[in-house]
């Protein structure tokens, strides 16, 4: 590396996950610099709309506040001395706007103010894509659920068959998390706050160059930030980093839970789906691995740590403390990302699985029959009696394990149950119990 | 220990954070087997309300399902063989019920119903203990607010000091950041879903012993426990508990800040606020010690890494995962206890504190008058021009630390000043912005 | 709950776990209380060897320092009021050790003196323990790789068939892990340190008493204790927590790759293994579940985060901090006792573990032979040519797929390979390259 | 963003604590690309070396294995349809090396061979940097230790002033965790092993590609690659992993202890030390802000939660995972960058801190001389007898708070104290018990 070159630029080698997708943009150091900087001509426009500024200074301020005008590189060497970006981007913007009306850049603000307010456009930008990924994967969840609804499959808990259920159901369950996504994401999202406080909070500065209603200066900013007003300034009342960080860590989780499904289901023994386009192997040209679901169960590995930074950032002492603030940019920021890749992950592993019902049903027939022993544990109890049922059942369970042949055989065999129809009994496809039902309830669901 | 001494008791020796608390007694072993049992109960009398059994199996099961009569420690020395307490547990309520309606005990269900049950009902119960420890630290603080509207102190910004605040907007700021948590909690709270699913969550078993509407049967259900009716059996979608999760990290990061800034206003050379009564010192019996935030802190500390273990559960395979479930139980235990005992201490913390406004007189002038240097700048600029104001202030700033005099008397000697009401300019009670009017609208929520 | 019922009480219920294991005891309260007494007993028999206490007096406290004669409830009640337990302790101490030499108990020290040589003490006792089970499990493994070192199974990555390997190899590996968690777990237990500085890490009371030698009292200290001697007071300064944390969350991990190993393995579609005892349902009598490894990758879910909380309380302020000491105490006993427990359940797997080699070989056919298909490739690629073997298998591999014949039958149909010795070529048992010297390798370590 | 932009760039413009640091660059893509073509090259210059592959090979590989030749954004656009970036690379990096040596190119490896290999080298340099600063913070600190061995101050426990102390122990203190921490990765770095094992760790292309010894390939790899041998492939092995998540996580949370310590005496109303520069901030330009101690708490407060999904990944299923090794990648990286920038942020704050002992002098008067009650009560006990010893400093403590007198002054009003040499005794600075002693302790080991 040679001595002018930059002490870093990252540009997603390391990231699978979510360095091509368009998060990756909506957080990139340029996209935080143009958060930045609408922040700065929000709030030129806000103190103009309110006669605290002349209205030139508002025309000026949002002319210069584009990012090309600026270098990000120079920013970021300066950034470390104050221990924020805005610090320099200031001194380069009042620059920019000239003599005039440099003066009026910035005016009252304390850095955080302009720090806080970028993250929220940074964070709604972000949002607005997760958004859209997730609705995509909701559809095609839904589309998988509708025309799957008879599909039979083996249930398992603990890693063994349990007894059956649907492929309907399991994707409707997937697609159930993800409209639980949806509704927080949103909620979270409408809310997010633009931030103004000045150097400690109590808006003095603002209200010392003449401003007399905090409300209306809040609004104002708000408004042009696009952004919710805040009830408070909220420099150590972090309640919209929380909740950033609740909603993207349950995203996570949610689009983990197909992900761990499917890389199950997709097991070389088990085979039951596979994603639309599977990964090659630079040793192994034959394998077809499920690259998509390994980036989003990665990314559902990193997001609840992450989450945690956030949360315990939350007890921040003083006006602005010393860490809890700094300790927030990044992690939100992967986070952030984390949460944009996956949801367009998500989205293409949803359109595109295939599903293999013949490998289901071949695999419900793995354990020979005892996946519906408890159904005939149900049925045969007031045939036989409680106590005789299972102790046949057990026998036999026994018996079809250690002479490889299936339950529905043996209990042909046994005299007592000549009336009963086994074949009905038996059929793992009649033991889905309300799988179907419950299916279209869920699907009703927006 | 002796051989008949179980493996282990604790009893809250290294718990003062939250062993004293009613929510020790609502998370308790004791507590769990009680809810265990009432969601046994409730089970069982909701099949008799939809004629799936019989009025006396509900009556049976609900006089049986009374904790007193289980022996906690065998149900829970015989747990680790089946990897949850609810398996032994069915076998001895099946027992204390009778031979008449022991089979109706557990009918249909799978002990993750059982568990997930009782664990919703142990929430609520815990929550609303919570809420109300919640409750009074929240009007506790109001009264401080208000109280203390017109109360200057400095505010501090990255351990510096910066501009005068209120102490009233700083209770103001707590209360606004609990308020958020018990719209968290309550909303939380009031959505605690039943569990019930079945082996697989397709409630095939229930549809065996004749139920015919599986929203029917689930809504008995979930009226009996008292908690609300689930969309969908949520086995492994967990959105409740990483709801709960995300609502328990933020409240410990809510009253966190509160104890943060207690403990800053509490150092021996700041002296603004004490603890109503300070915990002594086993050395030094002149001590007082911020105890009751040092707790809280604790918790603070603590809360987010337990959250997050909860949020990387819900990626969960199957459908009962292996170890991921498991893995729930005692973090979310840890969490809804470090946050009931919080809660009651920063009731009591709040409803106690002492706020020394002699003191935060006394520290406003530490800095000789720079604490108002934002104003001195914003009102100076116009009559001096900007740059002489700046250079003027920078110059006297620097004598103020050399000299040891207080930038106003420095001021006063100033010829270019002499028109100007340096008592008014240099008075930090003359510069707090909008601190009591945003104090006024805070105090408005609710 | 009745009045004159404790807050709570806990013995297991939720922690099939640990809870019945050697670690539950030896992290109890009683537990904790009688290291407590440890410490305190030690620090006065120090001080008496030192010519700075009578005999007499060591040998009082000594005899007064047992559990059993104090009252652990009551002592918890009494925590809350000061913020930790020695307060009340050292005041019940001194009265039981009567008037003569009461004086003695505590003298010269801080309650963090004693509480930290307690912890210390507990963490000794219980990593003694975990170091015997993982000792045990360790050899298991040793045997299951030695007796296995020709068992072929297939090789998986991301969820597929990649090449052949050996169950030996595999568990070699485990025993790799295993063996690393030993040496760390030994390096820290014989580092741990006694505790003793004073009300501020100076030993100044101590000074004040007498004692004229800091390194001789310590060490004496230490000895009594049966710890090492520390280099400096550690009030803030938490290595050995840090060192405690890093090598008990590793551990976890460990035994949690046997554990996700043995889960897979387990799966009904794959069958490779099956532990010795499986865990019933409540629902389902014929299944056979993993329960010990589900408990082990239940604490491994749970183990990192709480290593991370104590990773964070490494940065402690002051002499003694105000929360970051407290936060410490119930997450180091929570992962001693997770991992006690996961170390005692791993033995119990090890050594009872099933393995079924048939299973892996009809596995290693599921491909078709596509399993060798990197051998062929490079086997093929000198008799046709990089290019032309490229573009045979791709092909072939796509009819063995299409047409469910197998690569080997399919290759034979080839003129141009009728000199190649396909029986070799395509055996999986041949292909398992240094599987088997990798296995005696690290079967020598040790 | 013009559709020709890439989808992002990141530089720097959020990461203040790292991003100008040496690791910044020593861990960015670009110093990434160049560990993977070192590994690749290591590699085949490790086969040409046991005759398995050309001499040719080797030096057309090594030639052509230069980052400048590559394309970054591409291959990182190219990363997520393997999932890694190592399969581009290859092919890359294969048409670069040329028709004749081009098969030579990652012949017999698989994508994690190169991949763990390259973070490894990367961290190993990355170590290489944060020793060099430490080891000047460690020299620094060494200084101020030497030199303030006499500097008394206020000992702080839970925020209250305690005992006397000195700062000499206080930079002792900080000294030894710094020691501590470059012990713990001095141990790592050095212990760093090279990955190899082919497809599923058996070695099985290379053997197949003429390889007879598994030792002697891994070895002469590990040797060309600068790192240690491994004792077998490490796949799902994750110790090095591990090992570099725990003295990572400590490094930080030890350079944080000094940082939280530094933001506390640096406060306002402290001022015991300050910040050799301390940063602007944009609102009140006469603020000097703890920039650096900020900056490292900031990290601090994020380095362990990235530790604990490193120490998650652990439990790593079959022989590479679906998730869990990719989730490794990033929080690795970040660790490295976190703790990198700490170490040198730490270098500058310890080598420019300025130490104020007046400031220390005054505030041990604060408490009016109860800072010395601990000594008082030692020292009057003998003479007045323990229980009136204690009534008397009880009640004069309690008048000197309520009259603002000095407890020196009150005691000289004492008949019964007449004898006694009052000056000494309430001396705070002959109170620091053997913190000179300690301090000379400390500063002999290295």
């Amino acid at each position: 590396m040679t001595s002018a070159s930059p002490p870093y630029t990252d540009t997603g080698l390391l990231a699978p996950g979510w360095g091509l997708s368009g998060a990756a943009s909506e957080t990139s150091d340029h996209a935080y610099l143009r958060a930045l900087l609408d922040a700065e001509a929000a709030l030129t426009r806000a103190q103009a709309a309110l006669g605290l500024a002349p209205a030139g200074a508002a025309a000026a301020v949002t002319e210069a506040a584009v990012p090309e005008r600026f270098d990000i590189r120079d920013l970021a060497a300066r950034t470390p001395a104050g221990g924020n970006p805005v610090i320099p981007l200031v001194a380069d913007l009042t620059r920019a706007v000239g003599e005039e009306y440099g003066p009026y850049v910035h005016r009252g603000a304390t850095s955080q103010d302009i720090m806080d307010t970028a993250t929220m456009l940074v964070a709604a930008r972000t949002l607005g894509l997760v958004l859209a990924d997730l609705g995509r994967t909701e559809r095609a969840l839904a589309g998988l659920a509708a025309g799957h609804r008879e599909t039979v499959m083996p249930g398992r808990t603990l890693t063994q068959h349990a007894v059956p259920t649907t492929f309907g159901l399991k994707a409707a369950g997937w697609r159930s998390l993800v409209l639980d996504a949806l509704d927080r994401l949103t909620g979270v999202r409408d809310s997010l706050p633009a931030q103004l406080g000045g150097a400690a909070g109590t808006l003095a500065a603002f209200r010392a160059y003449g401003a007399e209603d905090p409300t209306a200066l809040t609004g104002a900013y708000a408004r042009e930030a696009g952004l919710a007003a805040p009830e408070l300034p909220w420099h150590t009342l972090r309640t919209p980093i929380a909740d950033l960080a609740g909603c993207l860590a349950f995203t996570a989780g949610a689009v983990g839970k197909l992900a761990v499904d499917v890389l199950t289901l997709s097991r070389t023994e088990i085979g039951e789906v596979s994603e639309g386009s599977g990964g090659g192997s630079s040793a192994m040209p034959h394998k077809a691995n499920p690259v998509r679901a390994t980036l989003l169960l990665a990314a559902a590995r990193r997001a609840p740590q992450l989450a945690a930074t956030l949360y315990g950032c939350v007890a921040a002492e003083d006006e602005r403390p010393a860490g809890a603030w700094h300790a927030e940019w990044e992690p939100l920021r992967d986070l952030l990302r984390l949460v944009g890749g996956a949801a367009a992950h998500a989205a293409e592993l949803a359109e595109g699985l295939r599903v293999h019902p013949a490998a289901m049903r071949r695999n419900l027939d793995i354990t020979r029959g005892l996946i519906v022993s408890e159904r005939l544990s149900a049925a045969l109890s007031p045939v036989l009696g409680r106590a005789r049922a299972k102790e046949l059942l057990t026998g036999l369970a026994r018996r079809a394990h250690a002479e490889d042949r299936s339950l529905r055989e043996l209990l042909a065999e046994q005299e007592e149950l000549k009336d009963i129809d086994l074949d009905d009994l038996c059929a793992p496809a009649h033991y889905t119990g309300f799988a179907g039902t419950l299916t279209d309830l869920a699907l009703e669901r927006r």
